[in-house]
C-alpha cells in the first residue's frame, strides 16, 4: 500500500495467524452479503420521509451529529463552536463547514486505533469510494468530492438504505411522538421496513426536565386526562398500542441504575401526586423509576414488546459542555453497575415467564462474567444485549465474546446491535461486528472447541438469526 | 473429520500458533498422565462405598444431578420437570429417562463453546467412547449405548476412579456428618484415598434456615450439649478433630461476602444465646459470621487444616426455582467482592502466622488484579485458589493466568480444584486445566519470559504439586 | 540456549507468529534507542550528588530497598529480618549481605512469569553482563562478580545515568523538602536532568502520622508562620514557586480516593484550627483532603505544573509489618475505586480549561474502559497516566491498550511511566513498555487497523514524545 491511500485490507479484523485467519476469511464469506438487522438505533426517521431528502455537507453528514467524532477533539482542546456545533443559547458558532472539515482532517491522527476512526474510513473508502487518506493536505479536495457524490442519486438516504442491504432499521422514539415521520414512511409506497421503538424515560422518571410538559404532551396524543397514577398508566398502554400498530417490536429504558421495586398502587399514587405538584424528593424519583421498570415489564408480558434496558450512564457529565450544548454531547460517563440484587423484584415476580423477554445492556464489562452471564443462564426471560457503545469496538466484541458467552451460551445472546446515531456508519459497524465473530469462531475452530459445521450456524446466528429471533421480527 | 463424529482433535485447546503451540504439545506430554489430586469437590462418596455401586441411566449420570446442565436449556424454556428434576413437594416430574435423553440431545447445540459442553464431549467421546456427535437424531442410539457400557465392569465407579488416574479425592461435608460412607470405603480394603472436608456453613452461619434443628444435629454426632457460645465452639473443635482422624485437610467456608470482625466472647454468647431463642436481626447473622470465620482461622492455626473460604455467590436468586426444587439448581448468582477491607480484622489476627493456610476463591475476576494477588503476594498465610464455577473454563483459566500470575507469583496459588460433583468430569476438568497452563506456560517462554526447564516444572507445578503442597497431601 | 545460562532472546515480548513479530521488531528497531523521559518515580536524588557516589553491595542495590522484591519472599515464609530489612525499633536483623543474597537466589524461582522476575534478569544480564542465571549454585560466585564490578566507574550511579541514556529522571519529594541533594546536583557542572516533583500528601492530609510536625516543618522551609488556612495556602503556593525554580514540572497526590468536594474558605479554616488543635474527625479528613485536591487543581492552573493523581492503594495493610519495618514494605494492597463521581465537583469547576493538565492513574483496571477513557475521551483537562504499580508489566501494559486506547485514544495517554525506588531498573521497565507497545501496534497494522507509517509515529509517541508533551518537558 501507499501511505497516502487507506488502509482497509480485505482481511482487517482476522488475527495475522494463518489457521485461524483462514477459517475467519472462510465464515466471514458465508455472512458477509446476509441482509443487515438493526434492531436498535437512534437514526432520525425524517431523513427517509422523502425520495430526494438529503445529508447535507460532508460536516453535517459526519462530524456535527456525531458525539464519537467531536467529543475526541474537544478532548483535546478544540471548542465545540469550532466544529459548528449549536448553541443552546443561539451563540455564535461556525458556520463554514469547510473550515469545520479542515479541523476534523487536521486532527483525524486522534481516531488511530479507535472504533471511530474505523468506521470513518470505511464510510469515505467503501462507502463514498475516496481513494486518499484524509489528511491536512487532502482535506479540501475529499471536501469536494464528498459534496460531488452526495448530490447523486445513489447518495440519497433511501437508495442508501437499500445498497446497504438494510432490512429492518428500529429508531428510538419518545413515549410521545407522533410518529409523523414513520407513517409517511408507510405511506410512501417504500419498501424500506423502518419501525418505532417505544421510549418511555422521559414520562416514567419523574426527575426529567421539564416532565410536566411531557405529561401535557403525553395528554394530548393520547387523548387521555391524566389526573392519577392510574391514567397515567392507561396512557403509557394506549401508546403502546399506537406504537406496536406503527411496527414496534420493542421498548427502550434508559436508567441510571437497574435498581427495581414494586410499590403498592396506592404509594404509586402519592408519589405521582406529589410529581404532579412539582414537589418530589430523590428518594421519591428513584423509588418511582424502579416501580416503573417493574410495570413495564408487566406490559411487556402483556402485548409481548421485547423490553430493553440501557442503564449505566451518568448523563451530562459536564455541566458547562451541557448548559451551551445540550444532551448527548459526547460528556456520558459510565458507572459501575449492579444487577444480581438490583433485579431480584423484577425477576421474583416474572423472571420465570416464558413469554416476556428482557434485553439487559451495559457499560460495566465487570457484569459481562460476574453477573451477567450466570443471570442470562438461568433466567427464561432475560438475554444479553451486544456490546454497548464504548464497548461496540473490535477489543470490546472480543471481551464480550470471551466473557460471556462461555457461561451464558451463544443462544442467550442477541446478535448484534449497532446503536447508532450516524446512518452511513451501519454497514461499517455491522462489519466490524461480523469480522470479529467470524474471528472469534475460528478462533474456537483451530483450538478444537467447535466443528466447522457448528461454527458457520454460530455465524450466521450472530450476524442475522438471532436479532430476529430475539426481537420477534418477521 | 466428519461432522457426525466427535470433534475432539488432540492438541484442542492449544492456540494454533505453530512455535506456542508445539511448546504447548512437548509440555502436556510431560503433565498429561499424572495422577489427578482433586483436594475440592462436591462428588458423593457412597457412589464408592461398594464394589457394584452404579451410575444409574445416562440421565441420572450426565443430566438430573448437574446444574450447569440443566439451568442452560432451563434458561431457554425448558421446564425442569420436565429434565425430570426432583420436586421438593414430590409433584409430577418426568421419569422417561429416554425422553428426558431426547430433550437433552435436542438442546445440546446450546453447550457450544462452553466449558460444560467441552466436559460432555470429553466424557461421551473419551470415557464411554461414544463416536457419534450428540444430535436430536443420534440421541436414543447413544443413549442405547451408554446404557449398555455402564453395566460393565469398567464403568462401576471404584474401577473408574482407578482408571482415572486419580490419587486423591476430597468430597465436602456438613460439619454434623457422621462420615459413614468414609468410614465403610476405609474399612472396605479398597485403596481409593477419598477424604472429607469439614464445611461448618450450615451451623455458623446462625440464619440458616433450620439452624436450630442443624444445632441439634451437631449436639447428638459430637456429643456436647450445646447451651452456650463456648460448648459450641467445643463442639465444632471436636468434630474437627474427628474430621481430622477420617482424612481431612481442609475446611471450607461459603459466605456471602469475606467480612471478618471479631467479637469479644461475652457479645458473641449473646447473639449465639438470641439465635437458640430464634431472636436475631440480620445484624446479628453478619457479625456472627465475620467473627466465625476468625474463630475458624484460630483453629486452623492450631489443628492445620487448610482454610478454605468461597465468598461472592448470591444463593438461590430464583425464589419460585427455590421453592419446587430447593439449592443447587443453576439459580445461584455472583456479586461484587471486597477483599482488602473485609480481611483486614482476620489478616491483623493470623496474617503473619507461618503454620496458617488460607486458600481465597473469588466469582468476581475483578479482584484478581486488584486485591487477591496483592494480598497473596505479600501475606504468609494466604494462597489463591484455581478459577471457580463459572470461571472454571478456558477463557477463565486464561485470565487467571495472566491476572494472578504476574502479581502473586505462581507459587502463592495452589494448582487446580475441580470443584465437581459430576464424578465423570473430572477428568475432562483437570484435563482443560492441564491444557490450558501448557498452552499458557508455551507463551510465557515463546515470548522468552521462562525457560523451557522452568517452564517444565511450572506446568508440572500447576498440574500436581502445588495442590499437594497447599493442601498438605501425603 | 543452555539452561544454565539467562534466557533474555532479542525478540522477548512479541508475539510468537512471524506477521506480527516481524513488524513488531521493525517498530521497536524505531524506538529501542529513544532517550528515556522518566516523568514520575522515586529513586534517591542522593545517589547523583558525587561522582564517586556507590550503591553498596548487590543486597544494597536489588534486595534491600525494592519491596517488590522481598515482599514475594516475605509470602513464602522468609522473614524480613533474614533480608536485612531494618527495623523501625533497631532490632537485630541480617547483617550478612551474602547470607541475604544467598537467601534471594534460593527463592529466585519465586519471580518465575513475573515483571520483577523480568527487571532481575535484566539488570544482571544486561545491566551487570552477568551471563549465568542465578541459582543457589551459582549465588556467590555471582555475588562476586557484581561486588567487582560494581566498583568500576562504569557502574556509579551517574555514569549509569548517563550510559542508560536518560534524558530527565523526576524525582518524588515532600513539599518540605529542601531539595539539598537536587541543589547539589544542579551546583555540581554534571549534566544530568535530575527535576523534583512537589508532592504535599503529608501537609494536605490531616490524619496523616505527626501532622502537626510537618506542618511546623512546612513553616520553617517556607518562612511563613501557619496559624491559618490562608496562610497554609500561602506556605504551599510559596513552595511550588521553590520547586518550580527547582526544575519542578509537576505535583504527585497519592489518595485513598479520588473524591473531590470544594468547602467554602471558612469551613476549611474551621477544620483546619481544629486540625491545629489535633481535635479532627474522620470525616474532617476526608473533607480536607477532598477539598484540597480541588485547590491544587487551582494552583496548577495557574502555575502550569501538571498534577498527578495516584488513588486507590490501601497503605499499611499489614499493621505488624508496619509497625516493625514502617511504609513502603509491599503491604499496600489497592481497593476499587469510582472516578465518575468523584471527580465530578473538581471537573464541573475546571475541567474545560485549555491550561490545566491533570494526569489520572488507577490500580483498578476495571476503570480503564468504564470511567477513565470516557473521561479521559472528553474532558480537556484530563490525560491517562501509564499502567501503574501492580499493572507495571506486560499482561497489565496490554490489558492498558486493550482497555483504554479505543475509547481515550492514543493522545490522551501519556506514554510510560516507571514510578521506580529501584534505580537500575528504569532501562529494564522502559524497555517492557517499548517492547509491549511495539508488540501492541505491530497487532494494530497485521489486523489492518493502522497503516505501518502511523504505525510508526505511534510507538515514537508512546516511547518518548508523549511523556514530554504531557509533563511540558523542554
Amino acid at each position: 500500500m501507499s501511505s497516502s491511500e487507506w488502509y482497509i485490507p480485505e482481511d482487517r479484523f482476522f488475527v495475522p495467524e494463518p489457521t485461524q485467519r483462514s477459517l475467519a476469511k472462510e465464515l466471514y464469506s458465508t455472512v458477509q452479503s446476509l441482509p443487515i438487522v438493526s434492531p436498535h438505533g437512534h437514526v432520525d426517521p425524517r431523513l427517509f420521509t422523502g425520495e430526494a431528502d438529503s445529508f447535507g455537507t460532508p460536516a453535517d453528514l459526519l462530524i456535527i451529529p456525531d458525539h464519537y467524532v467531536f467529543r475526541m477533539l474537544y478532548s483535546q482542546g478544540v471548542s465545540l463552536e469550532a466544529l459548528g456545533i449549536p448553541r443552546q443559547d443561539g451563540g455564535v458558532v461556525e458556520k463554514d463547514h469547510r473550515k469545520i472539515w479542515q479541523i476534523f482532517a487536521d486532527h483525524f491522527y486522534l481516531f488511530r486505533g479507535t472504533p471511530t476512526g474505523i468506521w470513518l474510513t470505511y464510510e469515505l473508502a467503501k462507502i463514498f469510494k475516496v481513494k486518499t487518506k484524509l489528511t491536512s493536505q487532502t482535506a479540501q479536495a475529499i471536501y469536494d468530492e464528498l459534496e460531488e457524490k452526495m448530490k447523486l442519486p445513489d447518495y440519497q438516504p433511501r437508495r442508501l438504505f437499500d445498497l446497504m442491504n438494510i432490512e429492518v432499521l428500529c429508531t428510538t422514539d419518545s413515549a410521545t411522538d407522533t410518529l409523523e415521520a414513520h407513517k409517511i414512511i408507510k405511506n410512501s409506497g417504500w419498501k424500506g421496513d423502518i419501525r418505532p421503538t417505544f421510549r418511555p424515560d422521559a414520562v416514567v422518571n419523574i426527575d426529567t426536565e421539564n416532565w410536566l410538559g411531557n405529561i401535557h404532551l403525553l395528554e394530548k396524543v393520547s387523548g387521555i386526562s391524566i389526573g392519577s397514577y392510574r391514567t397515567f398508566i392507561t396512557a403509557l398502554e394506549s401508546r403502546r398500542v399506537f406504537f406496536k400498530s406503527m411496527g414496534a417490536v420493542a421498548t427502550d429504558h434508559a436508567v441510571l441504575t437497574p435498581f427495581t421495586a414494586e410499590m403498592s398502587e396506592k404509594d404509586a399514587e402519592e408519589i405521582f401526586q406529589r410529581a404532579l405538584r412539582g414537589n418530589v424528593s430523590q428518594d421519591d424519583c428513584v423509588k418511582f423509576s424502579a416501580h416503573m421498570l417493574i410495570e413495564m415489564a408487566r406490559m411487556s408480558l402483556e402485548d409481548g414488546l421485547v423490553m430493553q434496558i440501557h442503564p449505566g450512564a451518568y448523563r451530562n457529565h459536564n455541566e458547562q459542555v451541557f448548559q451551551k450544548f445540550g444532551r448527548d454531547k459526547g460528556a456520558d460517563i459510565p458507572i459501575a453497575t449492579e444487577y444480581t440484587r438490583n433485579l431480584l423484584p423484577l425477576l421474583k415476580k416474572y423472571g420465570n415467564e416464558p413469554k416476556l423477554s428482557i434485553v439487559l445492556f451495559t457499560l460495566d464489562e465487570t457484569n459481562y462474567a460476574r453477573e451477567l452471564a450466570p443471570l442470562a443462564g438461568h433466567y427464561p426471560v432475560l438475554k444479553l444485549g451486544a456490546p454497548w457503545w464504548f464497548h461496540d469496538s473490535l477489543n470490546g466484541m472480543q471481551r464480550y465474546f470471551d466473557q460471556v458467552m462461555e457461561t451464558a451460551g451463544i443462544y442467550n445472546t442477541v446478535g448484534f446491535t449497532d446503536d447508532t446515531r450516524a446512518f452511513p456508519s451501519i454497514p461499517a459497524r455491522h462489519d466490524v461486528w461480523r469480522r470479529a465473530s467470524c474471528n472469534w469462531v475460528a478462533g474456537l475452530i483451530a483450538r478444537g472447541m467447535v466443528d466447522l459445521d457448528d461454527g458457520r450456524e454460530i455465524v450466521a446466528d450472530l450476524a442475522y438469526h438471532l436479532a430476529k429471533i430475539a426481537y420477534h421480527l418477521p
